[in-house]
This record gives C-alpha cells, sequence and structure tokens, in this order.
C-alpha cells in the first residue's frame, strides 16, 4: 500500500507509492548526452559572452597568462533586465510589472566535461565563495527582494547549454515557494517556540534513517516528504536564516558536503539530470523576525512531472526516501557503480 | 523588456520573456515519437486490464460483437489504493496517511492512433460523459474529498502509455493548489463581491485578444499570466462551482470546444505533447459558499520546467499568450499548418 506523507513547512502531501516504479513503458526512452558543436562558455571564446562581473583566478604560476576558474557573466538572453525602474501597473483587472532584476551565470569551470561532482575542495569552495559574493553585491539593489541561486544539469533538467553552469537571478518580488516556507516556519514557530528545520534536524538524526551524509556543521538529508527519487537536502544544524551570513570555515564545510552528494549520486544513478535550488531569506527580511532556515535542495530529474502534479501542486514519489537514503550511504546491496541504480520507467 | 505579471486568482508571478525563445541550444533535442511493442490499452487486449468500470457501447450494428467505444478501468499501477481504511498517523514529528483513494485509466478510443484532437462530436462527448460519470461515482465515497481528472499527451508531458487514455485519482485530501485557488477566489470575493473567474472571463470578452474560440456556454482562453506557451483555459461562462453539474446541452458545447482547442494545437503546434487537469469544487464543497469556478486547463509541454520554477514557484514563459492565442486563432501569419510554429529551444 502507498503512503501520503506531508511536508511539516508548507502541508504539501506526497504519495510515496513504489509499485509505480513497475509499471510498463511503451515509449522508448531516449537519454541524450552528446553535445553539439560550439560552446560560448568555453575558454577561448569569453567574447562571445557579456563581460565578466566575477571572476576567481588560477593561482599564479609560471604560466605566461593568469586562467581564470570560475567566471560570473551577464546572461545575454536574460528573463530579467538590470537596467529601468520598477513601474507597478495595479490599474484594471490584472497587475503587470517591467521585467527589471537581474540574470547572471556561473560559469563553474574551464572544463567542458567536467562537473561539481568530479572538483577538488578547492574548486568547490570557489562555487560556494562566488554565490555568496554575488548575494552580498545584489542585495545592495534596493530594488531586489530575493536573489535565487540554482543549477540545472543535463537536458532533462531544463539546461539549453552543456558546459557546467549555474544561475542567478535577483527578483524585484519575494517567491511564492520561499514565502509559503517563511509562513509555515512562522506558524510552526508560533505554536512551538522552536525553529521547524532545527526540530526537523534533530529528529533526523536521532532517527538516522534519511541521513544522507554529515559533517559537524551540516546534514545532507532525503526529506520524509521528498517530491522526487533521490531528493537531497543539505542544511546548516545551527540555525542561520541567511546563506550569505556563513562564515569561511562553514563555507567549507558546506563546499565538501555538496560535492560529496553530487559525487555519489553521478556514481550511483549514472550522472543523473539534476536541478539544485537555494533557498534562503529575502535580501531584507532582518534576521530577528525571521524563522527561516537556509538550505539547499537537490532534486536528480528521473520521473517526469505530469497532469497530476500540475492539478494537485502534489506529487507522486516512486522511491521511499529511507531507500534513496540507503542508496546514496552506499550500504544498499544495489548501489554498486557498476550497476546503476535507475527507475524503470526511465531506461 | 519582459514583463513580471501576476495571476489574479492565486497571486502567482510569471515572467514573460519573449527574448529567452532565441538563445541557443547545444544540447541536441531528439523528440521520440514511435510507440514500441505491445499495447494493453488496445482492443483484444481488454484482458490485460483489471475489468472495466465504465463502458461505452458503440451503438448497435449489424455487426454480431458489441464494440467499446470508451472504457474505464482501474490503473494496474494504481498510485493510490481502493481498499482500506482512512488511517491518520499524527504522533511524532510527521505526519502520514495511508494511500486509500482511487485511480483509474479512462481509455477514450479503442484507436491507438487517434487523439481527442481528431475524434468527431459523438466521441467527444462520450469523454466527457465518462469524466461526469466517475466523478458522480467517486464522490459517493465518503472518504474522498476530491476526484481529479487529468490527462498527460505525449512522453515528454509524462505518458508512460502511447494509447490515448486519461485518468482520474481521487484523494482523501484536497489538493493545495486548488486550495490556494479556492483561497484566491474566497478573497476576491470578500473584497468585491463577484466571483473571480466570471469577472476575468468578462474582462476578457472585453479585451477580445487572449480569446482562442468562444461558444454560447464556454471560452477558450490564454490566461494572462500564462505559466506556458500556448497554455489555454476553457471556462464555462455562466457561474458554475462544480463541473459534475453540467446539464446535457452543455456538455455538448463542452465537448466540442475542447476537440477544437486539441485539434488546433495539434494542428498549429505539430501534435505537441501537453497535459489537461480539471480543475473543479471539492466533492463535498455545497454550492453555496464556494466561490469557486470550474474550469479545464490546457498545457502544452514545450518548455522544460527547471531550477527556477522549482526554487521560486514562478514561471518564465517565451511566448506572450497574446501571440499564442492570435496563432490558435488562426490569424497569424506564422500559423500555417505546413510551417508548425515551434519554439527554437525545443527543435
Amino acid at each position: 500500500m502507498s503512503e501520503l506523507r506531508k511536508d511539516p513547512i508548507i502541508n504539501r502531501w506526497v504519495i510515496v507509492a513504489s509499485e509505480r516504479a513497475k509499471r510498463p513503458l511503451t515509449f522508448p526512452a531516449a537519454r541524450e548526452k552528446k553535445s553539439g558543436g560550439f560552446c560560448p562558455l568555453c575558454p577561448g571564446n569569453e567574447e562571445k559572452t557579456p563581460e565578466p562581473i566575477y571572476t576567481d583566478w588560477e593561482p599564479a604560476s609560471s604560466d605566461e597568462s593568469m586562467r581564470w576558474r570560475l567566471r560570473v557573466v551577464m546572461n545575454k538572453f536574460p528573463a530579467l533586465e538590470r537596467d529601468g525602474v520598477l513601474a507597478h501597473q495595479t490599474g484594471g483587472f490584472y497587475e503587470i510589472m517591467d521585467g527589471v532584476g537581474a540574470h547572471e551565470v556561473v560559469v563553474e569551470t574551464p572544463r567542458h566535461d567536467e562537473s561539481i561532482a568530479d572538483f577538488d575542495d578547492e574548486q568547490a569552495l570557489s562555487l560556494i565563495h562566488a554565490y555568496r559574493e554575488r548575494i552580498l553585491a545584489l542585495r545592495r539593489d534596493p530594488r531586489f527582494q530575493y536573489v535565487l541561486i540554482f543549477k540545472n544539469h543535463g537536458f532533462e533538467a531544463g539546461a539549453s547549454l552543456e558546459h557546467p553552469h549555474s544561475q542567478i537571478i535577483a527578483l524585484p518580488i519575494v517567491p511564492k515557494r520561499v514565502h509559503e516556507e517563511m509562513m509555515g516556519a512562522e506558524a510552526y514557530y508560533a505554536k512551538h517556540r522552536q525553529c521547524v528545520y532545527c526540530e526537523m534536524i534533530q529528529h533526523e538524526i536521532d532517527e538516522g534513517r534519511r541521513i544522507v551524509l554529515e559533517n559537524s556543521d551540516f546534514i545532507a538529508m532525503a526529506p520524509f516528504a521528498a517530491r522526487f527519487p533521490y531528493e537531497t537536502w543539505i542544511l546548516p544544524k545551527r540555525h542561520e536564516t541567511h546563506f550569505e551570513d556563513l562564515d569561511g570555515e562553514r563555507r567549507v564545510k558546506l563546499a565538501v558536503i555538496l560535492r560529496d552528494v553530487l559525487s555519489r549520486m553521478k556514481n550511483i544513478l549514472n550522472d543523473p539530470p539534476y536541478n539544485f535550488m537555494l533557498h534562503t531569506s529575502p535580501c531584507h527580511e532582518s534576521d530577528a523576525p525571521c524563522r527561516y532556515h537556509w538550505h539547499l535542495e537537490i532534486t536528480p530529474k528521473l520521473t517526469r512531472v505530469a497532469g497530476f502534479e500540475w492539478g494537485t501542486g502534489f506529487f507522486i514519489n516512486p522511491m521511499p526516501p529511507e531507500i534513496a537514503a540507503e542508496l546514496l550511504r552506499g550500504e544498499h546491496p544495489d548501489s554498486m557503480p557498476a550497476e546503476p541504480v535507475v527507475l524503470r520507467e526511465e531506461k
């Protein structure tokens, strides 16, 4: 029998239905992996992207020229544009605003075929640094209410370019999803005088079954009401509202646990397409009244979101998170890299 | 410059960014269409599906045997199961319920290669009848709070089987999305003493730009804050809370407008993958206090939902709904069937 599980923060139900993974599929699922042609993000093609906003250089070597390790550039095809005044039109039946914001691309490495899963500690830290620096810079603009950092890896997860990159979008409004989580955390606090995320972390450490990885400062866990197979959240153990408040030592810990989780996914799930999204507090939210707890959500894209999800806002997940965590810990007999565990639906 | 548009019902913002459609794509997008092998939903294989719950027979002919035109069967791999008592466990930190519900498959036609877009009026009406009959039957079960009807057409839209079918899921809880829409409609009513959907329909008829099709009882329109390219909603012009209250004459009108919209999408967009979802009031919601207005949402799947959407609950739509409506009306110079308009990203 399947189970209905409720997310403790935003009251979103998930149907955990492991029998669903066995259903037949008459569509042939072709997963194209090969990239085609010219890459505008590769070294040598820097003039194809707008001027860099931020560059992390390789440590000086015997080489003549400086080499970049990571660069942040403006998106050439931005969803929102930097210039403009925030004009809010509320006249008439509908509400509309000019698309003012920022849309940046983080080129994570000069190497086209590498991914975060393959990074060394230095490279992983360089990425976390870049995210933090860009948030600190963008939040100075009073027009921006929120800075979203996210990554689309692989075609099925929405990437248009194969070269490893993540994206930064600064928004003039607080996202619906973040607002829901803040309201959920606020309601929990009003009732229990505790941060719901801190309580959840403690509960998960006590129970242990859904933990993927852990270090002194961070936990990587499969959430109880996971929407997607192998969904994994990384949370700071210490209560913290804003990602950008992370100190230097803990940035290293985050870089390492993020790389390690992605590396396990790559090895055990055969380099799956995935998204990750940083959920942090709005720019102008002070720490004091906000009960929010920043975290990173990683969602492999092995199932397809369809009519049920769009019609309900609920999800059907054929993979119990306890088994997903066991597999990602490497404790399950099926988790040998030689025999990648992929849902039958996607084969 | 792109625009931020707010859905008038649930305060969901959408970025309408037509420049985004021009961005390059280094992934080759292979759209596999061919089906493979045995189909459990084709005539002759009836024993491969569970016993039918509902069958619509072809009118009697000179033929010996009766032929079905449409059948509804239990899903062989159900997300929720019919048997069981609703056990709600609230002890501990998390909330959990047994997966009690119903999951049915509507086999829309005996013909494997046909689709609703090709139906004649009789077949289209047969489908609407089946949806209504199943809702009327399922709402009698006091364990079910909501009946969702939806369709996944094409692999990219989540279909596992190619044979034309839709799905019915009865849930022991009211979906988050429906709850949000009801709350939005309630809040609008409290302020304006009007149904927000009725007001929207009037506004759209006055303006005209986003109308796709119209008859005496229904309007098909591109919503102002469309999440997806060519997203189209079909709404009854008369205020009505529950889909199943539709009388016979208006069921014919709905069948015809649904078939016509899907037929235009098939011709103009080259048989795109799509989802549709019926949004109607919960089973045990009486008409009186509920300000909700049932409708059908059709969402072609031409873009990929990615990190931005998951992280925010907002959407980026590269196709302004005014242009989408113009194309679907057949008034735009590009809307010739010989030159299908498909977003460059998906080519």
